[in-house]
């Protein structure tokens, strides 16, 4: 089993109800890695410029993520600055600094190519694309995020690319936009149809929901009482989600459901302080006592 | 054990997305009692006119509710004309004439006065006080419902009526502007310190929550394509809800969450026709299909 992530490595300036950070570290592959690696080995596809640090890049030492194919290119790391709302539940894009992830063509060393389990973040659906062409056998495991952006401007490249993903892994309104139905079953219902054989919505507040076989699976979100950076908490849902699957000997109902419940403990976690500050110091114990509150908070006998 | 609810019973004209009715039998009174009339027999508290057939009536025949506390009165029944948005998420008032239910103080027959567990249904906290003050000994559970409306006009008669609440039963919206909270965690810390000792939080199409003694959990809402009609929703939940309650043993933590998967079961099956046309129609085994099916939504082993 190898769990590979392609996606973005970044700096981010976030301001919420609950502070500011000018300039850390953040992107969807970087989340993903660090939320990963607590249960599986990962490979990270991506790229950064100049500006990034040894200092920057230590997050991934001491942990399991292989980043020798972590690009370094001439010019500055993909920089992204926004404010939260005072309920978090908007943000406003203050800047997208793209820098050197404009010419960014994602390029698999030799070992990645056989990788079984892929998470394919947010980027151009071509390029995720080129990813999949460059793995050898086919994976087990292909997980998809994408965002309005894509679905607005490149709906024919997005819909290739679903075709050989396994697993979507997007928001509500994300489901919405691409299905065209504001109900979320017809909205699976007719996702399936374009390749995906699940779907998993995150949701949020509210948690989230695993829709395949004609089954649906939620997870409530956490109760925290304080959300202090809601950054990152999608890709993190999705290093849980598909680190936890990489470790399942089975993609079943069973291993997809422990699989959500993984995703939601490390969302929970990441939005508990700014940036990777939660995540980076996080123990397998309180990972495991977490996944146990999850258990607490849903089951019930009849 | 005796279920006692007070609130309106009314005739409702609805549109939906899915249809159009000028007048039905509707109130929330009205869906908790059929509701709740499926686990336990109801004692139901409530005034109409004499527009109010017998034919009307014969929505409690055939079930356990018992309708000496309907009175009747000189004049016409409540009436509430209401349209559903394109999604659903919301609706607009078109008319509220109280007629009979402006002058309604509620008078519980003797028999009802001995009642253990009480849903004061969505009316002024001054009357929802005066039933309470009609009940001889305390009873084992009171849960009531509200709406921005008296949380904004009559808020210290709400605050006083909530002393001897023990479940208040409301959806997001409220809970927030009861609280003054958008957390809803912190919000539930706010109402405890107003009386009640459980608040649940009904969520709509993210299911419903139960906040008690440091606890949470979560139910999601069930999976329909089609909503044909949500009015009557919560008043079905709160039916489900308090008629389970009537029949446990203990108001322990594993009461309270089947409770709570009882509620949305009933309230899940309102919303898919028109007015009462589901309900009145359930049989016990659906009931018990639909909780196992929830069952099958929520759990996971780890």
């Amino acid at each position: 089993m190898s769990l590979l992530v392609v996606g973005s490595v970044a700096f981010d300036a976030v301001e919420t109800p609950h502070g500011k950070v000018d300039r850390m570290l953040g992107g969807a592959a970087t989340y993903f890695s660090v939320a990963a690696s607590y249960f599986t080995h990962v490979n990270l596809v991506g790229i950064v410029g100049t500006d990034f640090t040894e200092k920057d890049e230590s997050i991934f030492r001491g942990r399991r993520v292989d980043t020798q194919g972590l690009e370094r290119a001439d010019g500055k790391t993909f920089f992204w600055a926004g404010q939260y709302s005072e309920n978090m539940n908007e943000r406003t894009t203050l800047a997208t600094e793209l820098n050197v992830f404009a010419d960014f063509k994602p390029r698999l060393p030799e070992p990645y190519q056989s990788s079984t389990h892929i998470f394919l973040a947010n980027i151009d659906p071509t390029l995720q694309a080129s990813v999949l062409h460059q793995v050898k056998s086919r994976p087990k495991v292909v997980a998809l995020d994408t965002m309005n952006y894509w679905i607005e401007r490149t709906p024919k490249e997005l819909r290739e690319t679903l075709k050989h993903t396994d697993i979507l892994v997007i928001n509500d309104s994300e489901t919405r936009q691409l299905s065209n139905e504001h109900n979320l079953f017809r909205a699976a219902r007719h996702i399936f149809k374009l390749g995906p054989k699940a779907l998993v919505i995150k949701r949020g507040e509210y948690g989230a929901m695993l829709v395949h076989q004609n089954r649906s699976f939620s997870v409530p979100a956490f109760p925290l009482e304080v959300v202090h950076d809601p950054t990152g908490a999608g890709d993190s849902f999705a290093g849980g989600f598909m680190g936890y699957l990489a470790t399942a000997r089975k993609v079943d109902d069973a291993a997809l459901r422990r699989a959500m419940v993984y995703g939601s403990v490390m969302g929970s976690f990441a939005v508990e302080k700014f940036g990777l500050d939660r995540l980076r110091e996080l123990k397998k114990s309180e990972i495991s006592a977490r996944a146990r509150h999850f258990h607490k908070m849903t089951q019930f006998t009849l």
